[in-house]
């Protein structure tokens, strides 16, 4: 066993880095004893080192950022600061001076991940980023290592808590989509401006860094198809739970037979008996689906400082350790990504349609679905007079014939409104 | 990125190894595309070479282990015949020779482990065992990598598939144990002599390495403490659902506050919102509780040829790269355990007790768990004349007091019988 110390250099001092520095206090004898290799933190680069930060030793913190990553006596690089840059310039800026750099930010690493995986890979140094997607769950790791020689052809995760914690509201109380967003905010979950949670910004940003690592392609937030929740309804919960689902926001990454990928971030009705179903509140979860391994799902706390800060030490411990061998670990490389037209995507999809409450409504509705060769799984019809809706499910059908159909249901005299579409994914 | 060829010694060709074989031909290319190394399986050592078998080239079958683990031609070993001799020599015979050695044999590992991982880390070289706990989730890789700078306190694991078979199999059809056993058997999850999954003798081989990895403290199967699944009845089952829990056979491993450990496998109520409630069939899931990243569970395959294969699979890759690299995971080093007398255990219990059907039944037994201090969270009354039974579910009480409780129940004129009597487990 080595014995070494590791100087560490953090940048920024937020929810997840005070957390950290606290974590590698209370820790480091315990990583110390397994690996014979110390942690010591330098340096917190801040944007106010006057600032008092509780159980920071104000010692460490400097304002220059650029300094730290450069600083001959600090070995690895951790930031937290987030967002595009500085944090781009110092990270390239630490790998180019040979420090290995510990990253949580998903941000940065959906938009330029793949360059940053090839500068570290050149210079030959790690870029480690667990905390990046689903927090404290060790879901970056087994992909990239545990999984390097399984065909993954799918991954669907719950990679948002704010809005897992919306529709579980919505679920157990039968709430409304505006009085649970109200709820999370008061309670802290959701932002003031939950712009980036409830439109899908934050899932499809981690769904991108997955799919890269999954399929060892370039995928960039702006490859993924992103629809929100705040079209869900209390009434589709309600009928989604006589039908034995419940209605998740979902990052869904696929690699198709041809090659190609699909990746999107949209709701969906899970059956009750999917283990993604049972994933409640703001806990997160990746499902995994590999040709060998069969499903795979890792469960966890997707956000929070010390959850965060947990898969940041870990990360930290693995690449300190590397350096104390002179090794790292490789990337590989990331090709150029096919994707599949969404239209041509597959889904069985559930509709609920307002109609007129009179004779041979049924007939018409199910001419449509017949037209574009969509099919029926099942169908209900609900509610009298002004109130008469039908509730269909199909069966498996291709994203454009269903729009073709919507397109067709919209124009029949019998149907007032679409109210809902939402698709069915673990059903099959 | 390296090219290099790692040359594969396979010992054993069950359902694991030839599947394993049939992989590496399958994903071969894809691993070297990702990794730079090519994965060449030289020999395949089995009982009888002459017989042919499906999928696997008869030139690379030798009966010859011993020759396979000293070939100075052979870079990497991998056992896979299961049991502790003659796999435990010629695992300690391949890292004399230098060899890596990735196994998936939990019983050699339960038993011998920290001797093994001991000899590996002073030779220098790889021991990976992701297959020998849970099939093909990646369980054992963040338990020691990923969660290395967590303190865990808990875990808790549905490891084996056959009694999670047979026990959803009770909770789904209202079926007795009998025949619920009778199906599994029928359909090929459980074996015709199923002790060593009823009884728990498999999960606690699996809970003892887990606990040993995850506290860095050597445990043996000796060591847990063991109930299996053969008393549970189709009345406990159904008492469980309307109280809102379903019964699973779990393997607990806990550090205490004392830093001593408990280790223990048995069958108990886990309440129907916790994420291993709806781990079903032959899956399998670890469910495990750290101090800073909170709860995380990691769900799956926990048995098959082709999901256990792909964990063999992963280590394969792992140690082949380490090897390219002249580098090697350190394992750190196991001290001694401490446990915890099993009486000290604090747990939530469940208990369906046979009464007489007369005034004064609720007081006499109220008054038993009074006077051992052990409080009472609900009670229901059931059934009348001679089918009355009382069920209580208690708070957590230390299992010395229920024991005693148990004793002077069974003394009360009153009591006919105690009919059950399982904890409950995630309901604090």
């Amino acid at each position: 066993m080595q014995n070494r110390t590791v100087r560490l250099g953090v940048l920024g001092c937020g929810n997840v880095g005070g957390q950290l520095v606290q974590l590698i206090a209370a820790r480091g004898h315990a990583v110390a004893e397994r690996t014979g290799i110390t942690l010591e933190v330098v340096n917190v680069a801040v944007r106010d080192a006057t600032k008092t930060r509780p159980g920071i030793d104000p010692a460490l913190l400097t304002n220059d950022a650029e300094g730290v990553v450069t600083d001959p006596n600090i070995d690895l690089v951790i930031e937290l600061i987030g967002g595009v840059e500085p944090a781009r310039s110092l990270i390239l800026s630490a790998l180019a001076a040979g420090k290995p750099v510990v990253t949580g930010n998903k941000e940065l690493l959906a938009n330029h991940g793949p360059e940053l995986f090839a500068a570290a890979d050149r210079i030959g140094v790690d870029l480690l980023f667990e905390a990046a997607v689903g927090g404290g769950i060790p879901i970056v790791r087994p992909l990239r290592e545990s999984l390097i020689g399984e065909r993954v052809h799918r991954l669907i995760g719950i990679v948002n808590g704010t809005t897992n914690y919306i529709l579980t509201s919505m679920a157990d109380a039968g709430a409304s989509y505006g009085d649970s967003l109200a709820e999370a905010q008061e309670l802290g979950y959701a932002e003031a401006d939950p712009t980036a949670d409830v439109d899908g910004f934050d899932a499809a940003a981690k769904i991108a860094i997955l799919a890269t690592i999954a399929f060892g392609k370039r995928v960039v937030t702006s490859d993924v198809h992103r629809e929100g929740i705040a079209n869900v309804r209390a009434a589709d919960v309600d009928v989604a739970k006589r039908f034995g689902y419940v209605i998740k926001l979902l990052g869904v990454a696929e690699e198709l037979a041809d090659g190609s990928l699909s990746v999107r971030v949209h709701p969906a009705m899970v059956p009750t008996s999917h283990p993604l179903a049972n994933v409640r509140g703001s806990f997160n979860a990746v499902f995994v689906e590999g040709d060998a391994v069969g499903e795979l799902m890792f469960y966890g706390r997707g956000a929070g400082g010390r959850p965060t800060a947990s898969a940041v030490l870990g990360d930290v411990v693995d690449a300190a350790v590397n350096l104390s061998k002179g090794t790292h670990a490789s990337l590989g490389s990331f090709g150029p990504a096919r994707f599949s037209p969404f239209d041509e995507m597959r889904s069985a999809y559930y509709l609920n349609i307002d109609v007129t409450d009179e004779p041979g409504v049924l007939a018409a509705v199910a001419n449509v679905f017949g037209t574009h060769a969509v099919s029926i799984r099942s169908m209900e019809q609900e509610g009298l007079g002004a109130e008469a809706r039908i509730v269909f499910i199909t069966h498996a059908a291709r994203e454009r014939d269903i729009q073709a159909c919507l397109l067709d249901l919209a124009g029949l005299k019998v149907v007032d409104r679409i109210s809902s579409v939402l698709r069915l994914v673990g059903a099959d």
